[in-house]
């Protein structure tokens, strides 16, 4: 008999009908001896519709009552779910954040957990209860609730089956696992069977969606067997886990896009210390996350600094660093909203060279113009015109051979 | 400067705008140099559309589940109305039932409160902070969620402001009192600016809707002086005190009536020990309330049996009934699904004679014929055809001079 910790994400409990069909994922888990904690999302759209409404009650809502608000969402699935088990005939109970306690930081809208107090699940479990935890929530030391951050019941699962030392998590949304890239773009992506958590980590941060990069950083630390899988079939999924001989031969195991990216360059920028402190702290003191940064080389004491943030920010840090760009003395700033950033991914990488100049001539043979570059030991991403994301990811698709891959 | 304690209904939270409105009146009172306690409900038809959820999970929901859900309905109207006040300059903080914490005994959906700490509350009413409570809620010792039964957030505001020993508590629907009788059915019905509690209470009972009614029993248990206002006029409102001496001199305060009945005659029962007891105890066994009960005198050995139940229940008491009646050696049952209750109250009958003859007589005189007659020492009630609902509140709203009330 083991532990195993199951999520499912919005999609999979977005009405009542749904929820039938993960209370008898859960009872099929029951029923082959394993004991099982249960962590939900809302509903498909209720947080959306949640922040509509706070957004409609004040331009900046404040943050606590905002966490307050957009939490109930979770914690309609999980009474729901806990209902439909009940009525199955399977003793279920739903745990919110302050009955577990789920303790966190008091970081309101992006809180940290702290400590999962697993006391009171465990003795729920030992009863033979189906325990029901709702995602997303925890509450800081004054019992005020907290959110995790968009997507966070991934990690809300993640850190529960750290806590209980669970034998697996179940990650289940409506992608049957981790793909060699997006298949919605690349008819030839393929199913991974298994990817490590460096690469896993790389890929959600630059872009796949399938899991939150907390949640993966979590599995990481403590150790955590992930599986991704479809409720829509009881085989495939993709294991997540520690790099094992088999994967260090591959040389790039995924390929991630992000449409979600604008540029922008301060021009001939006085090069002296202390430039790049004064564009980025107004940035960030705005709660403006910037993505990648390229300094170029200082000709004649001046130098270009370009960078990318997220489309959504795009007008609000123009205004920022247009102020900035004046006090430091630079000549102007030029604006590019039309870019995406493709990545390959692969933990090989370090251990391979020639991977960069293959990305690099591939693109180049399609026409494609690389515009700003960064890499990490087991990640390159290219900043390119957003109208070729999918004939970029086709073509770096093909070149390192990913069809062939399993 | 005095602690008022606000409570808004369904209907005045219903949508953001409205919620807006709240703030103003809440601000209002702040203006005026008090210290503000608010209570809300859910917005109107959200409960009955958690409940509708619940029950399209399983016919009959867990309670303990059943109360999580259907609590968001509070947790997100106040956390919206402390988001508008803050955005309007007024510090506000909500509070869940078990952030206060308000702690209840375990009987889910119809707990009761045991005891509310208000320390926290003190703290926050000290920096001059608004505090923002959830209705209908609060917590077991064990942390589960619990709510009150339909209406609680009558009980929560009066249970608040007697804790907190606040001067008023001001309960704002959107009728701006209460009224003789239901101004809907009758064009003569006046406002009163004054009632007692025994008159609110039975009043409340009897169908009066403007009060839960075990929000007067603990107003009255903690002499909490209510307000019953409306926020569309800020003058008007009625009372619910203490009587006081100008109060005897009523003989009838108000009218009220209760569609909702239905009536069970069970004929000729052998009259021996123990059948009223074999009659009624499977009833509340499966949670059926039995209002009124009269047994006809005893003739040859036996007797009629006829009490009414609501009409939703009617269905399934019918059942219940008719198979004790056979065990019981009764003739048969007769069904009747057409009655109402009139009800007369006033504090001034224990005193006055001849308060019931009049009511008789004048129903009489109408042609209105009486079924069943249940008598308190305010009150009088008559279940009668139902069709003559609104000529009888009219008949007896003229017999007992209450267009003349202020």
């Amino acid at each position: 008999m083991s532990l195993i910790v199951q999520k499912f994400g919005g999609t999979l409990v977005a009405d009542i009908g749904k929820i039938k069909n993960v209370a008898q994922k859960v009872i099929y888990e029951r029923k082959r001896g394993n004991t099982v904690v249960v962590i939900l999302s809302a509903m498909a759209g209720e947080t959306d519709r949640l922040i509509a409404l706070a957004n409609s009650a004040a331009e900046v809502p404040e943050a606590r009552e905002y966490d307050s608000l957009i939490s109930t969402g979770e914690q309609v699935t999980v009474s729901l779910l806990a209902i439909v088990l009940n009525q199955l005939g399977y003793p279920a109970k739903s745990f919110l954040g302050f009955q577990i306690p789920l303790k966190t930081d008091n970081a309101h809208k992006k809180a940290r957990i702290e400590h999962i107090d697993t006391q009171k699940i465990r003795k729920e479990l030992k009863k033979g209860v189906i325990v029901v935890v709702a995602g997303f929530q925890g509450v800081d030391t004054d019992n005020n609730i907290t959110t995790l951050g968009r997507g966070g019941s991934d990690t809300s699962a993640v850190a529960l089956a750290a806590a209980l030392r669970a034998k697996q998590c179940d990650i289940y949304s409506d992608v049957d696992g981790v793909y060699t890239t997006d298949p919605n773009i690349c008819n030839k992506a393929k199913r991974l069977d298994k990817i490590s958590y460096d690469e896993m980590l790389e890929m959600a941060i630059t872009g796949a969606k399938v899991l939150q990069p907390r949640s993966v950083e979590m599995a990481k630390k403590f150790d955590v067997r992930v599986y991704v899988k479809s409720t829509f079939s009881n085989q495939g999924g993709t294991l997540v886990t520690k790099e094992d001989k088999d994967m260090e031969k591959e040389v790039v195991s995924g390929i991630t896009y992000d449409r979600d990216q604008a540029k922008i360059t301060v021009v001939h920028v006085p090069d002296k210390p202390g430039i790049a402190a004064a564009l980025f702290s107004p940035l960030s003191g705005n709660n403006i996350n910037v993505d990648m940064i390229i300094q170029n080389a200082s000709l004649e004491g001046h130098t270009d600094l370009t960078f990318t943030v997220s489309k959504k920010d795009l007008m609000e840090a123009k205004k920022i660093v247009d102020a900035t760009a004046k006090k430091i003395g630079a000549k102007n700033i030029e604006v590019d909203d039309q870019v995406a950033k493709i990545s390959i991914i692969g933990v090989g990488m370090a251990s391979h060279s020639g991977v960069a100049a293959k990305m690099f001539t591939s693109l180049a043979n399609e026409g494609v113009n690389i515009m700003m570059i960064s890499t990490s030991e087991i990640k390159i991403s290219c900043v390119i015109q957003r109208k070729y994301t999918e004939l970029a990811v086709s073509v770096l698709h093909d070149a390192f051979g990913l069809e062939k891959k399993k």
